[in-house]
């Protein structure tokens, strides 16, 4: 992976802290909205490393391809995420 | 909250394991395309839990309230909610 | 439908207008990414129609459901609108 | 624009025949959540040209840059586009 481990590491620990604290709130019978609302920051939170990550793919992976042939794998790659994460 | 308690802490648990299994990954340096589907995948199991917590919301508390205050404050909630989701 | 009848035409005129433009854009053979962003723009504009409707829609017809069946069915439609919604 | 000039233009149009359609939906009184069902099809339809004209624009202007410059800038172009529909 090309982004910087120490920032995705810490946003993926941020986002399990998250869960943990969600988990803990199912236990104790919190109010349904709170508890979406806080599911809804975690999901925010996956989205700031999937943003990361695929920043950093294009950033090296993609723009160092150097043949015809490795082009296109990287592209359709970036392609097959592209619609999945526009659905 | 009014979803089943044992079905969504299974979902979080199972998005907390996704969660443990990413941070392994970038350990290992693992390709990046091969995370960003494994965050897409934990993204998509916390998507779920929302939904289960949302349905079971609205078949009791939004279904149960009584007076008009009760079901405007109910109704605010939910078209907030949905404002963020369809964002 | 419960929302205003000129304000949601409006916001889907303008939708139309857009994409409009978009056609005539393609037409002349603009920059990709110019037409991309302004297809998100329309996509924008539908959201908001979307939301609008919806909200109506739940300060209305689900706010003034009597029975418990009228009640459940309203329920129902919302949370599988939801759920695409959040798809 | 790389994508095929007909192919994008056909899903725009038929985007823009399901607008006369709600518009006409609207006029008529129809129920809400049927116009949020028609709103949400066009707006699918949207998501389509989007990804068409975006694979389009990757397999040729991304693909096709040559000099570092050029690279950086279509792939910063990429990440920005990314970032906002992965919102």
């Amino acid at each position: 992976m090309k982004a910087d481990k120490n920032t995705v590491s810490q946003l993926l620990k941020t986002a399990r802290g998250q869960i943990d604290g969600i988990l803990k709130m199912v236990e104790d019978d919190r109010y349904c909205i709170d508890i979406v609302q806080q599911v809804m920051a975690a999901e925010a939170m996956l989205r700031k490393v999937q943003t990361q990550v695929l920043s950093a793919h294009m950033k090296t992976c993609v723009k160092n391809a150097q043949t015809d042939a490795e082009k296109e794998e990287k592209i359709d790659e970036l392609i097959q995420i592209m619609t999945r994460i526009s659905k």
